[in-house]
């Protein structure tokens, strides 16, 4: 395809949906992408640009001429005019600006002195209302004179009262079958509520998918109307923000793409490769308080990581289950500690399982029955702390208002690596020594 | 609340939304769950219902009269009910069918005919279509006139051809801005395209995601139009979808909820604890391979998990991107291998940082610079091979058909655990003995 015949790849291109070309993009190498550039650059489309990754669409960006970028900023909405703006440089950023119409410019502009990751980022400025005096057929002739200012999609008419303040919104399903002289207060939906602009967009997500909403007026502080957030919007944000639990979740803190260098890559990883290691010399050096216990019975050496790598798995199943909890809203103060005692229930029935099991191993592997009793006490104890932990770590990091999905995989399993080493070789040196 | 006051626990609960309600059902416990339905029950909301935690709803419903479950079940969309039917049991499922109308008693037992988790059964078959030779005055018309039969919720009127297959679709908003006399061909959008009504949801809310739809006409195997499926399910899908490859990746297989009993919870977390209970001993076997080495030297038991530690934390980050990239599909066969020999270069980027790191930190602890330079070759290996398995082992799953969140986890760990232990114990075998 890169063979340099432009005219065939344009036409390639074009029958392609902006996301999938964007996709395209990502996927090829940096040669391909700034072949591709070369050749086909000055198409580019502005949808083409907000689908991309952050990474990727930086260096295109970067590659674009001026005039091609603003003219392919010129057809978006405001919203993901944002978007793109959001993590440019401050002088390309000045191109673009430049080349708004001073209204869409002031729009941006106002859009971006919202905090980032707030409703006011989120919403497009393009609104359709109308004064909640109206009728059904008011609304509909003042949609047909108004055609050409139309957002290009919404699903609401917003009422407003005189001072811009939303009171109801009405499906346009509904205006299309109701009769003409309905008033529109009429006609609104129950499921009707603003968000805040200043609201963190997690918890619009949230509201969008607890109440199946499809759009939703945003208001600031004074509750006049601002803009209005629509339910693509609210399903990338929850896209993004599992994406997020996930990734945090296994240690890598930043939003990272496949598209970055391994050099970026190295840089996101290694700061929580660093705190296990600090941990995982914390577990040795309780190890190495044993040090003469394992000498005398090397046994005990190549056993300690089982009960260790139990507690650490069964620590991470009880974690996972209540950072997703809490992110639902799922897990509250009122079923907490019901939760919390059914999770060392539930730490106590496998611990006794593996008690079991792992103690007759034991036994069979090194003929002594005394430590096939240590590893299963030590078994029991271990699990019952790792569901303890699994549980009571992310729900004290929500208190203390830090994600939980960050750290609590580090502390969890810091805390089965000790209990289970210390646990194990304590309970062999009392009593096998 | 729960003290008697029917009256007023009835007052509070309809002022809310039935989401939250069913959210409350759900935390509280058995008891006041019990003691809720007895005094409340009778005026539960379908909505209610369809909104509870499958294994909450089973009880609920076991606990409803006859009457009241098939009155509240009659004023759900189809595709509602069929998610209700879909777990109960075959007398309850006979009195709500014996309770809907006969056609739509037909159109819930032909979608309970769809494979579960297909498209079939997220659709409902409430549709809005209009001939694809009307023009918009004619479709509006049609609207009023039809405004008894409307779905609660639709966004779209789906233009099919005498064969009822779907050819476009035009939005409301473009219906009521476009002038009477436009042939609603020239009104459709760029963005229509069908879902067959076999396709995996999965695929299907990725669709959704991708290419920001509204709706999508879902056909059958002749290409005629047979439901219709709404942002709104497709992001509830997305939401259990990324709640699914989370847990399975964590370990925790089925989908489990927070008002899941003790034993339920246990039963579904054992057998993954059994499974990494096999690998542990594997590890443990070849930590057995060196226990001459370990009995000569007790440092080299103290030091050996931190290799492995660290191998399996660099090796989940390195599964969880690719598990990730892998449900976006941005991780295909054209960058596959791209991909693969970043991952080696960041493992060996990370292995060096760590080895200079742990090497210093291991000579100084037990003054040997052989064994900092045993432990710091030993990081290097295990970093890089973690690296790799963490990319390769969920690409070969999903190659194989497996769901690669599924137990690429166990593997990753495995494969790091035993290459950890033997390379530092043969390591140090060859070198320090």
């Amino acid at each position: 395809i890169s063979s340099g015949d432009a005219a065939r790849l344009g036409r390639l291109l074009d029958q392609l949906h902006p996301a999938d070309i964007a996709d395209l993009m990502e996927q090829v190498g940096d040669k391909t992408r700034h072949l591709l550039l070369r050749f086909w650059g000055r198409d580019i489309d502005g949808e083409i640009l907000s689908e991309l990754d952050e990474s990727v669409r930086q260096e295109v960006i970067e590659m674009l001429p001026d005039d091609v970028l603003s003219e392919a900023v010129l057809d978006l909405e405001s919203d993901d005019i944002v978007d793109i703006l959001e993590d440019m440089e401050e002088d390309k950023k000045g191109v673009v600006l430049d080349a708004l119409p001073a209204s869409e410019r002031v729009a941006v502009e106002q859009a971006l002195g919202y905090p980032e990751f707030s409703a006011g980022r989120m919403m497009q400025r393009e609104v359709v209302t109308a004064p909640e005096y109206w009728n059904v057929g008011q609304a509909i002739d003042y949609l047909r004179e108004e055609s050409e200012n139309l957002p290009e999609q919404f699903y609401h008419v917003i009422l407003v009262d005189p001072r811009m303040r939303p009171t109801g919104y009405v499906t346009l399903g509904k205006l299309l079958s109701t009769p003409r002289e309905t008033p529109m207060r009429d006609a609104t939906e129950h499921s009707f509520r603003t968000v805040p602009v200043d609201q963190d967009e997690s918890e619009v997500a949230y509201a969008f998918n607890q109440y199946h909403l499809i759009s939703v007026p945003v208001v600031d502080a004074n509750d006049r109307l601002v803009g209005v957030i629509t339910i693509d919007d609210a399903m990338a944000v929850l896209d993004d923000e599992h994406e997020e639990d996930m990734l945090r979740l296994a240690g890598v803190t930043e939003e990272s793409s496949l598209s970055d260098t391994a050099i970026e890559t190295t840089k996101l990883r290694l700061p929580w490769l660093a705190v296990n290691l600090a941990t995982a010399i914390l577990a040795s050096l309780v190890i190495a308080l044993f040090e003469g216990a394992i000498g005398e019975i090397v046994a005990l050496a190549v056993l300690m990581p089982i009960v260790a790598s139990m507690g650490g798995n069964a620590g991470t199943q009880s974690l996972t289950v209540a950072v997703r909890a809490i992110a639902t809203k799922d897990l509250t103060g009122s079923n907490v500690w019901r939760v919390v005692g059914r999770e060392l229930l539930v730490g106590l029935l496998n611990g006794l399982f593996f008690a079991i099991v792992m103690g007759i191993v034991a036994l069979l592997w090194f003929g002594s029955t005394q430590l096939g009793l240590v590893i299963a006490l030590a078994m029991v104890v271990n699990l019952a702390v790792a569901a303890l932990a699994g549980i009571l770590v992310p729900v004290m990091m929500e208190k203390l208002g830090v994600d939980p999905a960050l750290a609590s995989g580090t502390f969890v399993t810091t805390v089965t690596d000790v209990v289970g080493f210390f646990a194990f070789l304590g309970l062999a040196a009392v009593v096998l020594l």
